[in-house]
């Protein structure tokens, strides 16, 4: 009795979270210490204490009914134009309070905004390998995702891919940098090239195709820094998320981020704020926003994370493995041993290694790592995914 | 640039926010004591103590990681477990863990409801008077919603009505009781009489239609017990909220609650976990989870609120309205002393009332008091609404 179209896309998926499960239950059975899973991106770095301090503050000098009340479906006013005041002065950007919209996490914010900006069989086009819920944020809505590849070589976006993919019923384009699932984050250059592209099909088409930037991962990059997209192309959105930098995934706390130069800048306020209401979210949640007064620019030791990728990077390339080298998230794209790496995902978990098929993520062809794990639990897959390697090489 | 669908529903909207959002403004030239703003459902009673205490214990006796990170979608298990339990001990039901659904308050788990069970065109019944917002969580999901008048004498769901809403098309029916904006508490007879439509219905058809009860002012009812609707129709889902319970609209915490028994189960359950997803929610915030280990059982002081009502009520009454006796929520709901609604509601203002058009709920001719205010604040308002009155008496 659910919807035929929910049906279709639960049929279809490759389901990570069950990977994930079932990493767990190989714990209970051969020992947490045992088993590699690398398949989920939960944080493994402990919140900064300044969160929980905040959390406790603000529940003991905050009048309650405040505190726990419903602010506008947009957010407390206050936090708005802190935030707006904090990009500015980082990025050098000209938000004003307005154009910041409090969201329950960045997954959220793109569920608004595709509900905001599609009509049915409106397109969206991402950068494949993309994340794979992107294409359940806009088939809810009736949308269609049309997936522009990236080079093979370098996982930079590519203009010929892109221009095939843009069309007419193209609403905006979804960049994720640093990305998942590959790690990479996409350079000054390739980014110019997006921008330039998207101006040109904008003046071709005669309507605003709007960039929307999704950037959980933006305080996770290593070696290089992260372009600020509004700098390159005036219609983009920016969309945030607190999980990743402070590591608390569960509280879903985020923003959309529009400077009023962005086109219909009025209309996708309204927009947004219905979306708000329609989809059910009412507004983000209250303690978490507030948190945020606090922990705006706050992020977690991101150096721990940077020595496990190099502890896999290295050992990975050292037996043989081919894998990009990831300058951001927390997530290493390896290419598989054999064609189907769904098949090679399950050889991997004779060596008690969980890893995410490639599949998945439109990367078919390669896994996906996780490494937010220790350095240590790093350096003790090493011997499995020797073995593994040893295995493929006996065969041929 | 915004979607033409959603356009089309903003611009037929009356919205009671920019009313609310109006009266802030009222109070600010005229003193906020002189301005009596009925609009908005917002809580007016403190949280009970104990909120913000176990809030505190939680920050300072779970391991940081573990609370703020991510649980499974649906939620943690040992919240679920606590909640299934609870729920069975008080209405003696048989709920288990797997069918107890953690979301972002009561709105969300409809609009994930809509979602799992809508294909386009599909059709939802809903009694009338009803929230203006259940339209929009059915139309974002591309389904119908079609209502069912309560008869207009005892605002009580009427058979004739209800029988000619549903359709082979009918997914659920959404009912609320204690209803916003009526005040009504619905009555056993009616409750008996819808499961009675509903069986047959299903019959005739040959699949299931759910009976969603939308809760979120179970706790708020003061001269009746409110009939748990599971006891009276095996397919119903209930679906529940803390914001009114506990005063912490803002923190977005609630569930669905589906007996085992309710009509295929488990692709509810998936379809649920999926629209979580896909809806952008990924799992509703951690901390306000783990807040119902100890308090899914708490209520504000409701006699604040009764009082308030009696005041309104046997005060509007002397004066001559027409008025049903609300029973249950914080709403009144009165008869406009002219037809079109809205044109009262702008003269009421002149007495700086602020009141909701009925047309906004599907019940033209009519206004809803929001009483969620203090019994001294209602009792000052009853000059304004006898000049008020007299004005009307004197224009025939």
């Amino acid at each position: 009795m659910i919807a035929k179209r929910l049906r279709k896309s639960l049929d279809s998926a490759v389901c990570i979270r069950d990977i994930f499960e079932e990493g767990k239950k190989m714990a209970a059975v051969y020992g947490a210490e045992n088993i590699f899973n690398f398949t989920i991106g939960n944080p493994s770095i402990e919140p900064p204490a300044i969160v929980n301090e905040t959390l406790k503050e603000l529940l003991d000098s905050e009048p309650a009914l405040q505190l726990h009340g419903y602010p506008a479906n947009v957010g407390f006013p206050e936090v708005r134009r802190h935030l707006a005041e904090h990009l500015n002065q980082k990025f050098g950007c000209a938000y004003t309070e307005e154009g910041i919209i409090m969201t329950s996490g960045a997954a959220s914010a793109i569920a608004i905004l595709s509900n905001t900006l599609l009509d049915q069989d409106d397109e969206v086009v991402t950068f494949s390998p993309y994340f794979w819920e992107y294409k359940n944020y806009v088939e809810t809505f009736y949308g269609k995702l049309v997936p522009a590849a990236c080079d093979p070589r370098t996982l930079q976006p590519d203009r010929s891919n892109l221009e095939a993919a843009l069309s007419p019923r193209t609403r905006f384009v979804l960049i994720n940098t640093p990305n998942n699932p590959t790690g990479a984050v996409y350079t000054e250059d390739s980014i110019r090239m997006v921008a330039e592209v998207l101006e040109a099909k904008q003046a071709e088409y005669g309507h605003p195709i709007y960039l929307v930037s999704d950037e959980p991962y933006r305080r996770l990059a290593y070696d290089m820094e992260v372009p600020y997209l509004t700098h390159y192309y005036a219609n983009t959105i920016v969309v945030y998320s607190y999980s990743k930098a402070l590591s608390i995934p569960g509280e879903r706390i985020g923003y959309i981020a529009m400077e009023p130069t962005v086109a219909d800048f009025d209309d996708l306020l309204a927009g947004c704020t219905a979306s708000l209401r329609f989809l059910g979210y009412v507004n983000a949640p209250t303690l978490q926003q507030k948190l945020l007064l606090r922990c705006a620019d706050v992020a977690v030791d991101t150096a721990i994370y940077k020595k496990t990728r190099d502890v896999l990077y290295e050992g990975l390339r050292k037996i043989g493995y081919t894998c990009n080298h990831p300058d951001g998230a927390f997530y290493l794209f390896v290419k598989a041993l054999e064609e189907d790496d769904v098949a090679f995902c399950e050889k991997a978990k004779e060596e008690r290694i969980l890893l995410a098929p490639g599949a998945a993520f439109s990367g078919p062809g390669w896994v996906r790592i996780s490494y937010c794990v220790s350095a240590e639990t790093a350096e003790r897959s090493l011997p499995g995914f020797a073995r593994l390697y040893e295995k493929y090489r006996n065969r041929t």
